[in-house]
């Protein structure tokens, strides 16, 4: 029987990769998404449309409510920063906590599937300055994951892959070309127009663009620009 | 100012104790709950009542959806054991990966609140045997929360108390008559009757009356038995 694998899996450009190098090395990939209150809720249209096509063998939308918290831009009323110039400080668009409280959903799921593998498409290059896409964060959470479940106790065997975590925009563009990875099929946009289009100015949009262009390659998506 | 603490609160005879702890230790008890589909809906009901009288500074409960994962017989239609005897293997009451996802919560509410605690009434000795009650896992844990935030990389000041770890439940009873907890507020079983008493069987049930026995103290609380 192929072994299970829970994907975290948003719809995006990473996420979508991510699953596809799930497949190929050898797991039933089981895709979970979150309605979080995200203001790009055609975010989740989108990957609820498009999870079959790029090979989830089971799509979970789990609704949480992180906006009663308020403190970030995807979540609450403040603007998406457009055109913001890099910097290492951490954006408004930061969404406290926000893998810390997906990894422990998928650990759930896991459990219940009897998988022990997670995915999660955390880079820690091209990162946007959140601190919950690190290497050490991950590698905590691994830790936590084994202590807290019944099947971490009786086999000790969670294991979660960030396969993307060292690669470049351009590397993950690249690597999605080489698995296949239909990228037309991929939506990043904050804060998308009301047409669905890509707005093209923020973070998101700018990683990515940054990310086609150094792979020498041509996004598929449409802009508004 | 008085510094604010984000505690778990379920309305139980552990968490309400945490509670008062938490407020004799100097801080503001910001009270979290959460509505998971659990069986048991009249905990909710009583935690939401009570948060107020038993000094809560403000009390939210964030809703959840970990039924569809199923796995527990606290949240699908397994039914919840009766008379069990003493065991140290896991129980079907156990819900996976819960005390993870309730932490990840409180980490978020906390960073949005501007708080660095966390109170957590989980018990190591008289702990049900569940994977996440143990020490280690709350280190662990505590480890992810200092990695995971914005509040953790800046000040790396993230601590997760959980105050009752090493007591019994008799030392629990104790502890909460001295910090005058009224226990007439407070509610543990898992099986409760459509009248709302508790069933004395459950293993919640059965772990509360021993505390008071052995406390030599009585459970205000009314039994359905």
């Amino acid at each position: 029987m192929t072994k299970k694998a829970v994907v975290l899996y948003s719809g995006g450009l990473d996420s979508t990769t991510c699953l596809a190098i799930a497949r190929s090395e050898g797991f039933a990939p089981y895709a979970l998404s979150f309605d979080y209150g995200q203001r790009h809720i055609l975010e989740l249209e989108r990957a609820r449309a498009y999870a079959p096509q790029v090979g989830a063998v089971e799509h979970r939308v789990v609704r949480i409510d992180l906006r009663q918290f308020g403190g970030s831009a995807l979540t609450s009323e403040v603007a998406v920063p457009k055109d913001r110039p890099d910097a290492d400080d951490i954006p408004v668009t930061y969404v406290p906590a926000r893998n810390t409280v997906f990894l422990s959903f998928a650990l759930a799921w896991a459990e219940v599937l009897g998988a022990f593998d997670i995915y999660i498409g955390v880079n820690a290059l091209d990162y946007s300055g959140y601190p919950d896409c690190r290497p050490e964060f991950i590698a905590a959470f691994e830790q936590v994951a084994n202590l807290a479940t019944r099947a971490g106790v009786e086999r000790g065997a969670f294991r979660i892959h960030a396969p993307l975590q060292q690669m470049t925009k351009a590397d993950i563009v690249r690597c999605g070309l080489e698995h296949k990875v239909d990228f037309g099929l991929t939506h990043s946009c904050y804060d998308p127009t009301t047409a669905g289009l890509a707005c093209g100015r923020c973070d998101s949009c700018r990683l990515r663009l940054k990310g086609f262009a150094e792979a020498g390659s041509t996004d598929p998506i449409a802009y508004a620009d």
